[in-house]
């Protein structure tokens, strides 16, 4: 078996450094032989989602990011805030590997029949490290996916899909009817706006152009409201109203966004309600699980007592609801990879294209509709 | 019964004007007699808390406040700020009564035997609209208080310390062992440092002079941290880590110190832990529950994932915690009246007294060490 596998590998590090810098380099690891209930994978793509930026790029100043090494081997160095620097003090002096998920084809595995039964099929791992071009990994890690699909297709099949039904999930376990979601345009978006269709669940899109706007029309979404309007506030309300959402997922976190959504939860909530003291007794909700926004989050209190704000994330969420349910959402995810849960890229890169200026300036961006697809075997 | 009792009696109440006013003034009301179940109250006490300048100012601007009527039937006009006035819309038009809480002489019964045996006795009473003169209210609600106790000394015999001990409930119901709080030298910060001494519960206190820093320790308290301080957020992050508090009620609300307090948890968890990319994972949660900085709330999210914010207001929670509870904790309050419970005033009016000028310049300052009785029959 391990003919085809090369005893040494590239990956990709992310090094904070004493002197208050984030260092992205490529180095050479062992791709260990598989045990018994192992499987090593060839990493054909691994996505670049928002939740690898934040390891990184470690909260640094990439306009001021310089290039060095060589093109084979980039190493690129940038500045990080003092601020941003405090949190991170027990990462100085560890070089991490990234990348939450990826998929590639199994090219040895262990003895044991699980693992054997992986061999040259096409599979799909969160296993963290994956800007790797091979992977040792459990077995039970790997979700195999249908006949023919691709590696691309199945890379970004973990961390937005499980999100996406993790919100769902959490708006029944919460006792929430309908969702609001923001930065509704991006892949995640789309995506959520596919499975509330679906489900029949009420969902009121938050987006900022009308551009945006136009795509999730054109997908079937029944409530896009687009905060940069003048009358953003008053088409959220209608929204709220219309669909009695009380529970949010907000991808911005920064400035007054998940403020307002409580705002208009409160005005839907009491539109024509008698006047009570405390506001509205129903309970409003936003949870925080990104942040395009960096700056600090800011709530005018004009919303009553009944409310909370809070993070939200995904391992923790996966813990709550348990193996029997997660395997099942993760068999969903498999069974309709390229239509409800399909994932489109703009941009692929190599493990060196990755670690190019021009690139990770586009890439730290999170511009929706830019979306980047490492290939570190290409 | 009835003839010791008036057939009209003099109310407080707060108006607010479509012209953007709040208009306080007093009132002349029947007296009902009191239905089977019913007592009729002669009104000795009633605190003024925060809890009720919310709804007797509704916001206004009182240095711009006006002084109008007679001396014994002030009227008070203070204008209310454009922003303020949106999230009274219901209330304009409504002459309310105000006053959470109060005791007295129950001078009038029904003629059940539950009200009657009250006749005579001093009760407190959470009834609402208690600036009055006499009050009819279900026997249900009254709290006999202990032989020989004053009006005074039960007049605050509900918010403060339900409030007090309904935190310490909330902490276990959620599983924190430790308690912060903030605004800690008020009457209910005193209140509850005395309940967290004799249950041995850690809680930091969190003040905001050395004055009052003082005092607390002078009453006991192990942990007092003074926001004034150059050097309080060491002193915060040293303070949590010896008591493992994850759980902070804040009086305040505005600004940045829920946010600070996050931080602070998550410094005190994290200290000598690994590298979490996302944070630690032991839930942090922030219930706000006054407003005393009425600015925005400020949240700079460097405490990872696992963490809230939220509103908590005693009445949901009383209901939460069900009948039995409730009844337990009043009793608890009343054989603690003058001790664990006490609360001290120190300044005594009558109903027209509270339509001062500068009266109303004092207690809405909410200054801690000024706390205002009004006493409605004096």
């Amino acid at each position: 078996m391990s003919g085809r596998v090369p005893a040494q590998t590239l990956q990709l590090r992310s090094l904070v450094t004493a002197s208050r810098t984030v260092e992205l380099s490529l180095v050479d690891v062992d791709v260990p032989a598989p045990e018994p209930r192992q499987v090593v994978v060839r990493v054909e793509a691994a996505p670049i989602n928002p939740s690898d930026i934040g390891l990184l790029l470690a909260g640094a100043d990439v306009s001021q990011a310089t290039a060095g090494g060589t093109p084979d081997r980039p190493v690129v160095t940038a500045p990080i805030s003092a601020a941003a620097a405090r949190a991170l003090a027990a990462r100085v002096g560890q070089s991490l590997p990234v990348g939450n998920e990826g998929a590639g084809t199994v090219v040895a595995s262990g003895a044991s029949d699980a693992a054997q039964a992986l061999l040259g099929k096409v599979v799909a791992v969160a296993g963290g490290a994956m800007y790797s071009q091979y992977r040792c990994v459990p077995a039970s890690a790997c979700l195999e996916l249908p006949e023919g699909a691709r590696a691309a297709e199945g890379a970004a099949s973990f961390v937005n899909p499980m999100t996406a039904l993790g919100m769902v999930e959490t708006m029944r376990m919460e006792k929430h009817t309908a969702l609001v979601h923001t930065a509704a345009a991006s892949n995640l978006g789309q995506m959520l706006n596919r499975i509330c269709i679906e489900e029949q669940i009420p969902l009121v899109n938050i987006v900022r152009s009308p551009a945006q706007a136009e795509l999730l029309r054109s997908a079937g979404a029944a409530y896009v409201c687009d905060s940069s309007s003048d009358t953003f506030m008053g088409e959220l309300v209608e929204a709220l109203q219309a669909t009695g959402a009380t529970l949010a997922f907000d991808a911005v976190g920064g400035g007054d966004l998940a403020g307002r959504i409580l705002t208009g939860m409160e005005a839907a909530i009491s539109a024509g309600a008698e006047y009570s003291r405390y506001g509205s007794s129903v309970h409003k909700q936003v949870y925080i699980y990104g942040s395009l926004d960096r700056r600090p989050t800011e709530l005018i209190r004009n919303f009553g007592t009944a409310w909370g704000v809070g993070g939200w994330l995904l391992t923790p969420f996966l813990q709550r609801a348990g193996a029997e349910k997660v395997a099942a959402m993760r068999q969903r995810v498999a069974a309709a990879l390229t239509t409800t849960f399909a994932c489109s890229f703009t941009d692929e890169v190599t493990l060196a294209g990755a670690l190019q200026l021009d690139a990770i300036a586009v890439y730290t961006r999170q511009a929706t509709g830019k979306k980047y697809l490492i290939t570190p075997n290409a």
